[in-house]
């Protein structure tokens, strides 16, 4: 039968010397319905409260701003850049922010959901991968943002059933030094999508010329970052603008907020998408991989759309992808846990 | 001698059905000193002050954030597109906020300094061109981003004498539907740079791999746009990203602030840099054209950076810029008012 637990991270976020707390809490309760017939006595469990959400969040939000206000030398000490960055890649950082951010979220995890499977960006995979559930885990999407003291970046955290997203919160620090705020979204499958709890739906613009669309390029620049220089270029070219923000989670919602029309990008990870695609969907966005096809979160490109203009994009997009395909590029999916079982 | 002149402005920003009022209050007096050795009897006249400024607007800002806390369904509303945006090009917007922004500025322009030339976006020139002052007024920068409600955009001032920038201010509008709020940077020639009256330094990075830049691509598609796609592509490869956020203005005091370590682009006017470029200087940064000679705002390339890292940048964006130059591209001064005198 379901049940009733509450899940808390008290996540640390380090500029300079200060520590910053920010308290996203995230309920999973008895009291909506995530999904519609899980067979495995879910049926109603598993909400990202988005009240309680916004609500713990806010509060939080509110003592940080107060903080600024009252003293703007630690704010603008904040410009500086943290202390302990680590790199993965030559320009792929890694703070100790990531870090404490992610074993703040596993510790919860852990201990409430002792038998889900976690995918976390900085640890990999943890826990049971014979659960119907994985939660990805993006302690900080937008690092090299974060280490720059530049808005947006975000926390991420999608929980997929059987491979499928269920619950989505994503935790957007926005402003930049003395304007530090925080926006956060919430999805539950088939619940709607909401920022800050209010229900949050894409722009209507059905013209490519009338659009502000958003991309991403990794770190990996082989063919497919290529490809996306073209694109980037070609949009550019056609639309009112192509902005590059730098956090996909934050871009992804953009989307679901109507602010920006599109965003796409090539070889992102399921901690990277899990959330955000489901805050599009259910705002009533769409979802598809980057060659038109069905999304799922192991997939290696996505384009997130206000739905309107999807099959517009996906003229120029989609036979780029193909092209890539024929090729002989990769686009299996990836980092899906081995034994995890999905409806995919 | 010197005049002491109260130049107050009161710019709303229309989201939706709501009108927003900012009230950023500009004052001249003779306490500060921004030319050292003018002869025309202005030694003492021309501060943007700070001080003011900031508590100004940071009432206003106040009454704004409340309101939103207030009446989120307001803000939410907001996420819709404002009613009447009219073309300059096919994707090159401007709406009725830009022009009541401009009709704001110029009116309180025009009372109290008549005998000043002034440079607007939308109005172009008006008034003595015998003056040794004359106003930059972008009183939009980033219009589509404000047309989709897509941070950031701003409000952009710059006063010149003889051609040379003395005294700026850009009120930037951050965060976003839920998180609005702005951040005041202000300069005067010699008085340094200030972000909401606190002191601004640029970073220190010196190492183009550990760098976050920012470019614009402008509504023109010419040979300096397919250059400018270029740079991106090689900077995108070589450093921590390039970021396009869509507010020249913006992306010039993200510089100022340390939050970003470089921005170039092609094809700006006098409008979008006359203010930038000084809060960029004042805080310690350096600004030259992109081909690496000395920058004076009617030139038709500029590139911004915390000053450690300048050389690095142009040992390829200059070479770059000669090609274009040596093509035939026209970058000889423009926008500059006929009979302005200058000391250029």
């Amino acid at each position: 039968m379901g049940r009733s637990l509450v899940f808390s991270t008290n996540i640390s976020l380090r500029f300079s010397q200060t520590p910053r707390s920010i308290s996203p809490r995230i309920h999973l309760n008895q009291s909506h319905k995530f999904t519609a017939n899980s067979p495995f006595g879910y049926q109603k469990v598993g909400i990202l409260n988005s009240n309680c959400t916004r609500k713990l969040c806010t509060r939080a939000l509110m003592s940080e701003v107060s903080n600024q206000r009252q003293f703007p030398k630690v704010v603008m000490e904040a410009v500086n850049k943290p202390r302990n960055i680590t790199y993965k890649g030559l320009t792929d950082l890694v703070t100790d922010t990531d870090k404490m951010s992610e074993a703040a979220i596993l510790e919860v995890v852990k201990r409430n959901f002792g038998d889900h499977l976690i995918l976390g960006e900085e640890g990999g995979i943890i826990g049971d991968n014979s659960s119907d559930y994985l939660w990805c885990i993006d302690p900080l999407d937008g690092t090299t943002n974060f280490a720059h003291c530049y808005p947006s970046f975000a926390v991420s955290v999608g929980v997929l059933f059987r491979g499928n997203p269920v619950a989505a919160a994503v935790v957007e620090f926005v402003g930049g030094p003395m304007c530090w705020n925080t926006r956060t979204f919430t999805a539950t499958a088939g619940g709607g999508a909401f920022c800050d709890g209010q229900k949050v739906h894409p722009s209507q613009t059905d013209r490519v010329e009338q659009s502000l669309l958003v991309t991403g390029f990794g770190y990996e620049h082989d063919d497919a970052w290529i490809t996306n220089m073209e694109l980037f270029k070609e949009f550019t070219d056609i639309s009112r603008g192509v902005r590059r923000l730098g956090a996909a989670a934050v871009d992804m919602c953009h989307v679901a907020l109507g602010v920006a029309e599109a965003y796409w990008e090539y070889r992102l990870k399921p901690w990277d998408m899990a959330a955000g695609v489901l805050i599009v969907e259910e705002a009533g966005g769409a979802v598809t991989r980057m060659d038109g096809g069905k999304f799922c979160v192991f997939d290696r490109s996505v384009l997130v759309s206000n739905g309107a203009l999807h099959a517009k994009l996906l003229e120029t997009i989609a036979p780029a992808t193909e092209k890539l395909k024929n090729k002989g590029i990769d686009f299996s999916l990836w980092y899906k846990p081995e034994n995890y079982i999905t409806d995919l």
